[in-house]
């Protein structure tokens, strides 16, 4: 197996889905991308790494590629935008050999296929653990990419789906929630819609509720009052508070904006800027989320 | 050391060096960019990893910053293009401290504000290794980039400066050569004049000059007759014929196109396609560069 060969590989399995904007993928110094007119990109990197997202006992190789991808996706996702082109930069150890390599690059593409999201190129290198860094990048009418920073107060807040799922399976090593630990899916349409509705900020949950939240409340200085925890079924409280890769997204939005009941949940609503950030049964909540420095 | 603090910290350390491309840098989902009308825009990612790009005895914290950075502003180098913004995913063990992130981000950073590339945002995560990969933007104008595909018979070819430092450096373990492996420059400045003197094809030298040569023949299909190889004084053939990490640029141009003395040395010429890719001494050179699964 040479790099070469590698490349080659790899060029052929990501064929020539490009699309539009790829002007060259892979096989070049970089890859370039003509801009479509009166659209912004947004660019987001995200790791995965042995021992500290995944392990190659639980994921398989196919497991391994399509998280990497998924966790990046997510962040466009957050953004309101639609998936335009990805990098990957993957280590891993050689012993384990073209099989896993088929089996890693099968579970990105075939999650870079469902949201039409173009392999533009990346980095290779043998190492003793595997390591994916991933970067996104998508695209929005200039100017409408939806912020963190945007919540006012008044603003409801909403999340779009039940949580708490990934964690649970982790605590708990079910088999029922496995697939949202090994398989997030991110919600790719969900985030474009909410930009066509009109939403006032936006953040995609993958370090908990209570740490996400947090940081809307940071970036809009604003605070906001939890009232109502979506737990999925079997799911605990503290769970669905502070647990991680959820990858639904939250959100805030005027009161006098109609989301329909399809798209989401209300939970609770923003006030202005208190001593706290985030409120809960008339307590200050403190952020405990996924924090990757606590 | 909290994500959220760091997070302040490397954005406060960033400042506000943006400049007109980047809408939104640090501190949301995704950074937002706004691409200039009429430009292409070129993207390239570099892994610099602990044990295998550097290790932390013999590279500085602000070494591993500054060479994470120069690997991926190489590429930006070799497509003719002007530095626009990056994107850092960071691993690193925490016990390493304060002290040395920020003398990591000063390497960085500094490099940085040197070909006015503005760091955009990232990725962050506590790991045992330090682990960095580098995701670098470059635009030029539209149809411009220069390709590695573009060398034809008849062309000359040249490289931009005398090669094998680095690699003398790292087997004779020189002082003298030390910067070239520590503080590698990306000829930025030079890609974008190459593009302007309407070279036909250019990569960067960062696995050694036999590989990166044989790269080029492969993508223009074409062969090359390397006539003379520009070793810098001490350097051995052999280390600069297939040392990696010289970061200089090697191109092609047609006979009739004048290339000015200071910009590159010429160094053979490209033939129709041969048995093999690249002859040196009336044989065939096997490329014998850097491969990273060789």
């Amino acid at each position: 197996m040479s790099e070469l060969d590698l490349i080659a590989a790899i060029r052929k399995q990501a064929g020539s889905s490009g699309g539009r904007a790829l002007i060259r993928g892979i096989g070049d110094d970089c890859a370039i991308v003509r801009p479509k007119l009166g659209h912004d990109l947004v660019y987001t990197s995200d790791m995965a790494l042995e021992g500290r997202h995944f392990t190659l006992d639980t994921h398989s190789a196919a497991d391994v590629g399509h998280k990497a991808l998924a966790r990046s996706l997510s962040d466009l996702a957050a953004m309101g935008s639609k998936p335009v082109f990805f990098l990957v930069s993957l280590a891993f150890p050689q012993r384990l050999g073209k099989r896993w390599l088929n089996g890693f690059y099968r579970g990105l593409l075939t999650l870079a296929e469902q949201h039409r999201i173009a392999l533009a190129g990346g980095d290779l290198a043998n190492y003793d653990r595997v390591l994916v860094d991933v970067t996104c990048s998508g695209e929005v009418p200039a100017g409408t990419a939806l912020l963190r920073s945007g919540a006012k107060p008044g603003d409801v807040l909403y999340v779009t789906g039940l949580l708490g799922r990934a964690a649970h399976a982790l605590a708990a090593d079910l088999r029922r929630y496995r697939k949202f630990q090994l398989r997030p899916e991110p919600q790719v349409e969900l985030g474009q819609r909410l930009r066509k509705l009109g939403v006032s900020s936006c953040i995609d949950l993958s370090d908990g509720l209570s740490l996400d939240l947090h940081r809307i409340c940071q970036e809009s200085k604003v605070s906001a009052i939890l009232e109502h925890v979506p737990a999925a079924s079997a799911v605990t409280e503290e769970e669905a508070l502070h647990g991680g890769e959820d990858y639904q997204l939250l959100f805030t939005a005027p009161k006098t904006k109609r989301i329909p009941a399809d798209v989401a949940i209300p939970i609770g609503q923003m006030v202005p800027r208190g001593k706290s950030s985030v409120y809960y049964r008339d307590r200050p909540l403190t952020p405990a989320g996924f924090d990757h420095f606590a």
